[in-house]
């Protein structure tokens, strides 16, 4: 652990009990049907709860999409050459990716950070287009020793507190996002360890690997576990043995939310892998997490089912990047605004129950 | 059938096979991985193939809301009184009901239709507030004989094409809604009719009936089935039978906005009856549908399954008033977004494959 770790885990805290229960107590005057907007009502109640806020906060929106690059791919563990990540974080700056798209339909700012890329992106960041937080040109390969040193995976975990907090003021509402091309390898890697599951069960076909490189995938995960031995107990410890730079800065992000009384929706298979490291380093920054989609993979709904979290859209997306993330802020606005802008039967003079 | 319900179906084409090829085909080029946003490139899909653009527009959209009493509610199939009805249109008009909160979110403009409720509007009427289709103060009681004749069955659908055909120069995207105290009870005697499903398997609960009430509301719609005898084959019958003002009207919305190649978002149980209804009476109209949500109602699987429809949201909703409906109007926005907005492969220098 480190001092900014340490710090920001001792500042989060549950949500707020009374602000739950005068939530629901409310939605229960609206004009409709007992909890007849079911999940809407939920999230508005969650949001309550994170915010202590009757009116919680969600015009201001940022997407963070953390980039990494990954030694795994050495194994041949992606369909897409690992050059692809840095064209990826170009194509963000210049807005033309699934994620540009999506974030501006949702009104949301994003920010995207170099945690650990291959290639060179020193141009982006003297024109300060990309934050960097770069820990080292890519991890080591998991299949041949440790991805990164412990003080690495810690390193990774404070770059995304930092940037987190750094944004926090001008944030109501956070979605991570990822890029890293090879990154579901060490995120299959990291729910096979932390949620007790053969890999060969969480390993799915990525970016579109055939079957029989998915189960060279899964066997390639299944022995760098073995040769590495991560600690389930030390979540710290499996970041740094089988994980990935922008795996950990996702991690930090939501810790650095949830110090913050700040919702932050979790992305897809990789952000909930970043979501599952977070919740081995505190278990109740899972109270701040609203898990945005059902990605494809097939290692994640395992890994929510650990986190104890549904999934609010079900759409068939496996881009990562946050998209499904932004999307769902669309899900959470409406929540809100049910909650906030609706009639009630007193108001509104009508009938509350049968004649 | 009549004269404007026959050439409004004369009206209806299969949507464009080639422009919904042109859309695959330059989504394909698009910057991510093969069909990476899985549901919304569908839908992108779908809408080149309705609107024969490669930039389907989004940007007007129409709720129209229905509204309609029923005779059956003398069963006691509700947990609300009649009442209601007018009463929620009321806050419909004053801006306090949920489609209004949601429809103001997805930038839609809501129109109220009175297609035939027992109460007295004409206030509302006279200020133009809503649209007056009134065929009738509210259906006959089916459990006693035919809900309604076959005339003002034909005038029901009638009704909403005339709606549509108006709202349509001035309308990109629909979306169907419904307000009707007891209105579950003529959709799931249509469903159980239409998908040849017994009453039990398609009966809900509704607003919030309890489990004996919902059993004796199966039995009155059984009953009702084995008493006036709709014909199958004949979608106005089956309508005039067991159905409901408001869904007849919500059959004709989605006629006509197909007749008009726009396309229709149906929102949860009884605007699916209202689907069967219109498919029914032409079925390629069902090109023009998208299922907005999975609602809790018992039978709406079963009726979706009919039109070969799935839906887009499962959030647990269950309040009508074309509130899943609308907020599904993101989703559709987002595919059309992406397959307009995004870079291609060539455009933002991605190498496309594997090394």
């Amino acid at each position: 652990m480190s001092d900014l770790i340490s710090k920001t885990i001792a500042n989060i805290e549950p949500t707020d009990s009374a602000c739950r229960e005068a939530a629901i107590e409310h939605i229960s005057r609206l004009t409709m049907p007992p909890w007849a907007l079911g999940r809407l009502l939920d999230v508005a109640v969650d949001l309550a709860g994170m915010t202590r806020s009757m009116e919680p906060p969600t015009t201001q929106r940022t997407a963070v999409v953390v980039a990494g690059d990954h030694g795994v791919v050495a194994e041949g563990v992606s369909a897409f050459p690992q050059e692809v990540t840095v064209q990826m974080v170009h194509n963000f700056v210049n807005g033309g990716a699934g994620i540009n798209v999506l974030a501006q339909q949702a009104g949301a700012v994003v920010v995207v950070v170099d945690a650990g890329v291959a290639g060179d992106l020193s141009d982006l960041v003297e024109e300060k287009l990309i934050v960097n937080k770069r820990v080292a040109p890519g991890t080591s390969n998991m299949a041949k020793g440790p991805a990164m040193s412990r003080e690495q995976a810690v390193r990774s975990v404070e770059a995304g507190i930092e940037v987190a907090l750094d944004l926090a003021n001008q944030t109501d509402l956070f979605a991570t996002g990822d890029m890293g091309i090879g990154n579901t390898t060490p995120s299959s890697a990291i729910v096979s360890v932390l949620c007790d599951m053969p890999s060969e069960t969480v390993t799915g076909c990525g970016t579109g690997i055939d079957e029989p490189a998915r189960r060279q995938k899964a066997d390639t995960i299944s022995k760098a576990i073995t040769l590495n031995k991560p600690d389930p107990s030390d979540a710290l410890d499996v970041l740094a043995k089988v994980g990935g730079f922008e795996i950990g800065t996702i991690a930090g992000l939501i810790l650095a939310a949830a110090s913050r009384r700040k919702p932050i929706l979790v992305d897809g298979f990789i952000s909930t892998a970043g979501a599952l490291i977070a919740q081995g380093l505190c278990p109740i920054s899972t109270d701040y997490m609203l898990a945005a989609h059902q990605s494809l993979e097939q290692g994640h709904a395992i890994a929510l089912k650990k986190l104890d979290k549904q999934p609010l859209l079900n759409l068939d997306l496996r881009l990562g990047e946050g998209t499904g993330a932004v999307l769902c802020m669309h899900i959470v606005d409406a929540g809100v605004r049910v909650m906030t802008q609706m009639a009630t039967f007193d108001d509104a003079g009508v009938s509350e129950s049968a004649s």
